[in-house]
């Protein structure tokens, strides 16, 4: 048996173990086949298989409407903050974004070398502690689509309701609690998702779009950069990243196996639960995040001094709890508990805590 | 002992034995690291440790001179199409491309989105059976470079030789040939090759760009499409596809166990000289490239007739000799045989051959 030792790293992230089993299995030679998954050809019937049946297992893991087109895509939720408003947003054109993170600020940078956004609403003065409510969102009912990210991973924040945004098409980057919960597919035009967090190792970003939106693609686009290339190729134009979707079929067949997305909110409820349960009951840790928006996958919080929280991390990391630092610009720490996460990781971090807090307290 | 074909496919193709031993082996936790390789941190001691070595052993194998970057990217060469004109072609500029066949058109074809394109030389009123000659390239001093496909997957064709282009930089798509054979980097101004054939698996690009051409990027480009964001961030900027280059990495150790990019060559053109006599000395299959333009990757061929070529590909599938129906753009047989696919394969295909011809004949 190989040790393994506890992942709480924000993405890449850690993956089921059967899954890691099931891949490890087969890696030389696919059952059936006589050749790797890493070495078939994205145009052979083995592909075929694979593809469709992760997209099978997205559609109805989601309840994906008909009208909207699943993509895998490569180059991650970084250029979907370039092809949304390249595609989306007519040049010239504007566009309403919610600001509430490292996440939300990078999509808002790029979007304005395509046109103008307008800032509908910032947390940023609250030190990105949680997310705006319904009436704190300025909308312009002209904006070509309204964006928000679902939740930011480094802040430790979540959206705990779908914004209403009229008839202008609400877009979402989903990259950090996609199929963490479930998923109200009908209310967005545009969910997209890099894959290295709740749903398959780094490499391909899954894209839903509403068949509505391709028209407003501008003639003449780029055709890696044009979603209308991926929709009429199914994702196949070019290349695709074969090992990673056969992945993240296996990842979809493991979520349905484990009950769904209801299921799985069921028990990223319970782990982060007792996550913060224990940061409120103590006078040593302190939340980062609002309560009524805590992220489920991504729990932040400060201890009394930097200086403990450097102790902390290397002592974690010694105990085989890896991956705790958080991020350089809120600093603290952030477990990482996704999908995947097993629950037994998050006891032993709750064991560690208390440890800390009696002896550094 | 996992029952294994042989798989001539164009890519993704076979990748070695001993490096698919070793990703299995390791897949569900890298040893000293007590997590898969899948599931690691992209900002991880143990994947800086991946991508540092798999530049160092690049840069080993190629000579590549120290005025070159090493970016390792996604979106495959088809969003190089894109990026080499973006980046390095002026507003409006012009460049001039060498159409070789469906990869060569495929990148003039997002050149023209970008500003003009001078088509320098084309073989395709030959049926793209060979490259131009030094001579039939009519170049402009004045473009902002010259791009030529150093192999052409789907004709077999490759260019034996590289083009003298005076000042003007020259720019390579190697996706099909790189590192099948030494590679004179300081004659180009950038190389890019998507990994799938004789790299990785799907799902990395390589690129070699000499550090001047960075300052011809325009201002304001989008960051993920814009050499300068990987170079400043080595390829960092956001999260890279990390298994695909930790089995980079695996594969470039491997080729330089098995003695570097002159051993890579020797072996290359044992294997496809071995085809090309059996060809040669047949009246039964035909080659399709010109005999000095032949590549050592992909050998195409063709026999009397529609029918027969359907009968030997159907087979030779049969026979454990899979992915050698040729591109239906050529039609035909096409053998693909990169480093990593073995000389009993080619063997094999020979025997195959012979009585296919002797039956049918």
């Amino acid at each position: 048996m190989t040790q393994r030792i506890y992942n709480f790293s924000a993405g890449p992230a850690v993956l089921p173990l059967p899954v890691l089993e099931e891949a490890q299995r087969d890696l030389v030679a696919l059952p059936g086949v006589g050749m790797s998954v890493l070495e078939i050809s994205h145009r052979s019937k083995a592909f075929d298989e694979i593809i469709q049946g992760c997209e099978a297992d997205i559609r109805k893991l989601a309840a994906i409407p008909d009208n909207y087109h699943v993509l895998f895509l490569q180059g991650g939720a970084s250029l979907q903050f370039s092809m949304v408003p390249m595609n989306l947003m007519p040049a010239g054109g504007k566009a309403d974004y919610v600001s509430t993170g490292s996440w939300s600020k990078k999509a808002i940078k790029e979007a304005q070398k395509v046109g103008t956004v307008n800032v509908a609403a910032s947390t940023e003065a609250d030190g990105f502690k949680r997310v705006p409510t319904q009436d704190e969102l300025k909308l312009d009912p002209e904006a070509a689509y309204v964006h928000i990210a679902t939740n930011e991973t480094i802040h430790g924040v979540e959206w705990k309701y779908d914004p209403e945004v009229g008839s202008v098409p609400l877009v979402a980057d989903a990259s950090s609690d996609i199929f963490g919960r479930p998923l109200n597919v009908a209310k967005y035009a545009l969910i997209y998702a890099g894959a290295q967090k709740n749903l398959a190792p780094a490499g391909v970003t899954l894209v839903f779009i509403r068949d509505d939106m391709l028209a407003r693609s501008p003639q003449g686009m780029h055709s890696m950069l044009d979603y209308n290339t991926h929709v009429k190729n199914k994702s196949l134009y070019n290349t695709p990243p074969v090992f990673t979707i056969y992945v993240m079929r296996l990842v979809m067949k493991w979520l349905i196996e484990q009950g769904g997305l209801e299921a799985a909110e069921r028990r990223n409820k319970e782990k982060a639960g007792l996550l913060y349960d224990v940061i409120d009951a103590s006078g040593f840790y302190r939340g980062h995040a609002q309560a009524d928006c805590r992220s489920l996958m991504n729990v932040t919080f400060r201890l009394p001094s930097e200086d403990l929280e450097k102790q902390f991390v290397s002592e974690a990391t010694k105990a085989g709890l890896d991956g705790l630092k958080g991020h350089r610009s809120v600093g603290g720490i952030r477990a990482s508990i996704y999908n995947a996460f097993p629950i037994a990781g998050v006891e032993s971090l709750i064991a560690f805590m208390k440890e800390f807090e009696r002896t550094h307290g």
